[in-house]
């Protein structure tokens, strides 16, 4: 998907959220467990229940691979299931990955061109050519680890390097890399404070911004410094919207839990 | 497995090589494309021939994930062929993986427990909490990338955070950690001049050397500078071992070519 076509979408549906499908099978509903396959029972039900009022899902390998062959064949059948039912839903593998170059070719073109993602999230600590071969995949788009919501951001990301924290040297860096057009970046909104400074860097690209809600992370002060012309934000709830109910009404719920933050986005991106 | 169970098969096989299983399809002798899972023929094949040469195997998960399900199942196929049939050898599932918490619970359960790994390699970046649970697993060890063999090493690794590059943080950092006793780290063997001051921060830790061969580093100087008294390197090769050979000879090919570096070994660790 292209970055304009992302854009319109945010405009016409007035949101700009991002739907973590993190799915934990002692969370779901327990009547889905009956499920031939549950973790794809349970996906396709929320995004049923949820594409209207969102741009994005971002499944998270890790739950996937948690369940092993199972799970990985769940998130085929989910990503499947996106691209044929909703093709204009941005969709995101949360999958963290970076390697050497030939080895980050593998990964790219497993979650961009085999399963069909529109984009990957990837580490940076390897550099330039752990991160250029997933940039090489035309009109996919490589999300990279810039300041992430955790405590253990404080460990290395913003420790100063060279008169700067690492990562902001992160994202000055990756600006010279190749294709860095296909580039965005994680920036967890449990740092609000931080996203003046961010766009400082990079004014124009998309932020994938974890941490609303169950870490604690605010969306008005996210969009007063993190929101640029083009909106440049994916807000990412999981945990809020897809476990707001265990109950047989979760889809409900989740649609009413989505649309509390769609209504909130809409308010933001019409004042 | 224990550390101690280690060197002991260290000291037993006259040998620190670690052979990484990176199965490539386009690269392995055509005649086992017509088997059932030529994926998993090649690796047996490979680890039949080779296991009383090394001490340790290392499937990239890349590899195995770029051929989506089918790929999965030669993953799990091959760490239960080793476990069932080698338990003395030491497993590496290089998964380059790292994330928040309880998302890291979920990749170091998929990986050290269900599949039953001995350790798993994990990138740095997001800090304590994300490296922390792998660290739980008793007996298990967390494979910490702190200096690696490709050339984007040096757009972050080796810049100077606070008067001490990012790698030696991360190695300094790491220690503080609960349960740092089961951290190992990869260190890339292209760059040996580095050995000494790494061995001045972690003297006794365990060492994942790739680079050796097909990139470049060499044998004898990542010994004079990384050993220690317990030995506390595995050298891996990959291609240099697996692809030795294409045609039908392949598997004669991978010992020769292991026996020579176990010789090499054999030769250092005797002098």
């Amino acid at each position: 998907m292209t970055i304009e076509k992302l854009i319109t979408e945010i405009k016409k549906k007035q949101s700009f959220l991002c739907i973590g499908l993190d799915v934990d099978l002692n969370k779901i509903p327990q009547h889905l467990l009956k499920e031939d396959d549950p973790i794809f029972a349970f996906n396709k039900a929320i995004i049923d229940a949820t594409n209207h009022l969102c741009v994005a899902y971002k499944p998270n390998t890790a739950f996937y691979e948690a369940y092993g062959l199972k799970g990985w064949k769940a998130l085929e059948k989910t990503i499947d299931y996106l691209n044929n039912n909703y093709p204009e839903i941005f969709t995101i593998a949360d999958a963290k990955r970076g390697d050497i170059g030939n080895t980050s070719t593998m990964y790219a073109k497993a979650f961009l061109e085999d399963l069909g993602f529109d984009s990957v999230t990837v580490a940076p600590y390897m550099g330039k050519d752990s991160v250029e071969p997933f940039l090489a995949f035309n009109e996919k788009h490589t999300i990279l680890l810039a300041l992430t919501s955790n405590q253990g951001a404080f460990d290395f990301q913003t420790k100063n390097v060279d008169g700067k924290e690492l990562y902001k040297q992160v994202l000055e860096t990756s600006k010279s890399w190749k294709n860095s057009k296909n580039l965005m970046y994680v920036v967890g909104a449990t740092k609000a404070e931080y996203f003046k400074a961010i766009r400082d860097i990079i004014p124009d690209s998309f932020l994938l911004v974890p941490g609303i809600g169950a870490q604690g992370g605010n969306l008005q002060d996210v969009c007063k410094y993190g929101m640029n012309a083009n909106v440049g934000l994916l807000v990412n709830s999981s945990r809020g919207i897809i476990y707001a109910s265990q109950e047989n009404d979760f889809a409900q719920a989740a649609t009413n839990s989505a649309l509390k933050l769609q209504k909130e986005m809409k308010d933001i991106l019409e004042h």
